[in-house]
């Protein structure tokens, strides 16, 4: 029974106190006393309950054991040797650690004005940001009053903790914390799902630029076998789906202009409810198409 | 009357010979004699038999004059100096006056090609094209045999003469060479024309990046006050008109998540017919939209 | 100078008071006081100062003058006989000349309530209704008091003039009465507009039946020649365009199933608002179409 | 084991041969004789074996006795005495009992003249037909030659043959003998699914009139909680679906005109192939919809 393998709600209604702890320390970053004060309250029908048990006993701490907790997260972007091995997989997933020398020094210019301002180290849950909107949050908190943003950042934390225990520990419920971005392609020119499509899922940044999240083909029934974002929360931020229309037509044997009229079809919309369902489909002949948000 | 000044074709036909041959000498590349065989045929009714004139002339010219003509033509992106003011305009159309040096010496490189197999420089209607086309049909042309590729060049001087005639002579008619790009933006939510919405035309490379051609506001129809491309021809090529369908939502008061799903919204279409009308509009609410080659 | 001949505004400026009074006095129903009191306040320099004088002086009226006016009105679908010229056309419009004998004592005995209630005749603008708009506003202002409605009959008085006026009166200026419908039907399955589509548009009544407004086929612009309804307001009520898409595509040469997917697309849609534009295209291939009021 | 209650694939590879036969000895009209040369050819490891062996045995039989069971069947509309449990049945569906003394003597006289043509009476599958699809087929297959049509007959044999197999054997497989048809509402004004709108699915008669197949009321997911035609085939015919897009609206609080531009969607459409899904689905705004043949 490790943080790294999963472990099953009945058996941590089952372990003795200690074994309870050593499952769960690490939900909360560096603070065992989270999983103990929840460990007295045993057993637990539901993982939201267990989740509900450790994140009151956050918000019901003392102030100077809340700044403890505050303080015992890494800095962003900061250097990998400090973080716990769950730190390292969240912040690789908005890319902060793929970060150009240029970014590395922006991240950690905005961290130290931060961490003047409010005496302990910007947190934010980055599965459920995209990197530029790792960057408007920060630039938006350090706005903050103190009272306000130590509120935010215990949040931040609580998102983290449930993220984390959802992953560690087998349940029959599960918490709230993932959403799911899927498209679906329709051929109204033939009246039928448009199989063959090749499409790409980008992620843009404001700042210019663009990075490839996933890339598929639609299968017999138009859509991607598997969800193109799945089984984690929809990064906050703005994508761009890239659909090659064009060929999928030309291979269809449709008489088409040299150049077609379409060709590649640009979708590009923003994710602002990342626990949330994000439906987009397309409905294409060689010469119109429609979007939605959809269901 | 200059080849500058746009003359009536009452004027050219109630001119004598010199005169005429003054007014209409420059349609053709250096090439006098095809207005010299154009003015024994006057009176001309319309515009179209005065082309249908001298590009006839041309057709029936003997092998060595057509080669002499094709050979009074400027290398493409060859040095400004030896332009006619005519092909400089043209040329310019193209964005071939703003060649990077590579660019330059990848133009001069296929023209040597194309000169050494041929015997005479490339020449091709740079109004009908964007840069990527211009270079498309100089790979696909060059493959061609030498008469199917003396037809081509032939072909462009007549489409290039055309153009010319057009913008110098007025008269009751006009010759088909223009196209026109214009846009329409809907707002379905409200059921009303879209005003106020911003948007852009660019003109994509294959090689990657754009070039702005206009940007513009919708009117209280949800049109531009004019075409986007008008009276020209439409440069065959690739295009993204983007539409700022979020700040127009959000000015209009609805109330919108941040970010809103539609910000920007892009449409992607190619152009293959310079000649043709192509409408491009836009229907939209906050969470959807439609586009389609129109009327 | 008659009431059915057109008369020019300059003709009504410089005419004494007399032919004045008699080229206007049947503007308003069997009260040629209102002419006179605006043949005082010649010359007027547009249509839309002449309607204002004319209905000012309505406006301005004593009770019992208003009351004399109301009663002037006849019976909506009364005998034939009591009926002006003008008040006989309006009713064919709106079908009331053709009510069964069931509906014409229906008629009747709204009409009785009203006037039993109010003391003078149901007036309406019936050019700006169809028969079931009528009915549901003869119901909903039976129900008012007797000031209200005072003013709500005034208000039609009025906007029947000034639909008489517009068409009686040549002028630089038209007050704004009319309305139109118009359609487009784009093929997106070709890219081109719709040409040679069948199409109906019927008015629907509530109590079932439907009632056939007018028959066309669309031109090489997917337009039909003129508007649907043009010149006149566009009736309140409830509407239903028919468009023959299955023979368009079975013509075109397109394979489909049989019977094929879309044979007639029936587009059912309200009119609330007479005297503006109702644009309802329809964008269709053989299994898919979109429609929306456009503009 | 009877032929009203289903039985399973092992039971009838188990049973004597008596009780397989009687078991599937209606499954073909009247000829128990077909049932007896599958019983014969036993284990089936699947239901389509079974009826592959069932309908093998009637393709394979000699002229007189495909004659006979063609001549087994009932006259369709006939009189309800001669039918089997399952003709009734079957017979109901497509509306056949209850038709008017007119639409009585109208199938009567197309099946006498089909039998004195064909010397047997018109089978169809009516199960995979509306009324109006069975008149129109009546017409086309009448005008067969006799060889053509024994074999059309047959194919209906067996398509009927089929239908009550799947009905009455259970087994790990299915035969494919039903479609689907079912409707999605998308609220692209709001950008979710469309929750609580009425609709109605009506089956449309060329000679006019129509028939209320399924009423229902979409539920969160924008969807009715069942299909609606499931388990069954989709009845050739034409269909109008209507939408209650006006109420629906209102009730969301939407400022609309009065009337509202969009009350009643309908949407008609047909269906050809009744063993396939038809998904047909509404995207709509106050002011715009659009509808396709989706998967």
């Amino acid at each position: 029974m490790s943080a790294d393998t999963p472990v099953s709600l009945e058996e941590l209604n089952a372990a003795d106190r200690q074994r309870f702890v050593a499952a769960l320390g690490l939900i909360y970053e560096h603070s065992p006393w989270v999983a103990e004060a929840a460990a007295a309250r045993r057993p637990f029908k539901t993982l939201a309950a267990l989740h509900e048990s450790m994140s009151g006993a956050v918000v019901g701490a003392d102030d100077s054991r809340k700044l403890s907790l505050l303080n015992a997260h890494p800095d962003l972007a900061g250097k990998v040797a400090q973080l716990t091995a769950d730190s390292r997989a969240e912040q690789q997933g908005a890319g902060l650690d793929r970060l150009s020398e240029n970014e590395f020094n922006e991240f950690r210019r905005l961290n130290e004005t931060y961490r003047k301002k409010f005496g302990f180290p910007f947190i934010i849950c980055v599965r459920r940001h995209t990197r530029d909107s790792v960057l408007r949050q920060f630039e938006l908190r350090t706005k903050n009053s103190l009272p306000v943003e130590r509120e935010m950042a215990l949040k931040e934390v609580i998102r983290i903790a449930a993220l984390r225990l959802d992953g560690h520990v087998r349940a029959a419920d599960r918490l709230k914390v993932n959403g799911r971005l899927s498209t679906h392609v329709l051929d109204t020119y033939h009246g039928r799902p448009a199989q063959g499509v090749s499409l790409e899922l980008h992620e843009l940044s404001h700042v210019g630029g663009s990075r490839l999240v996933i890339a598929g083909v639609t299968n017999a029934d138009g859509r991607t076998d598997n969800a193109l974002i799945n089984d984690r929360p929809v990064p906050i931020g703005r994508y761009e789906l890239r659909f090659a229309v064009g060929d999928y037509f030309t291979r269809a044997g449709v008489d088409l202009p040299d150049p077609p009229f379409l060709e590649i079809v640009p979708v590009r919309f923003s994710v602002a409810d990342p626990e949330n369902h994000y439906h987009v489909p397309l409905l294409a002949t060689p010469w119109s198409y429609s979007t939605y948000r959809g269901s």
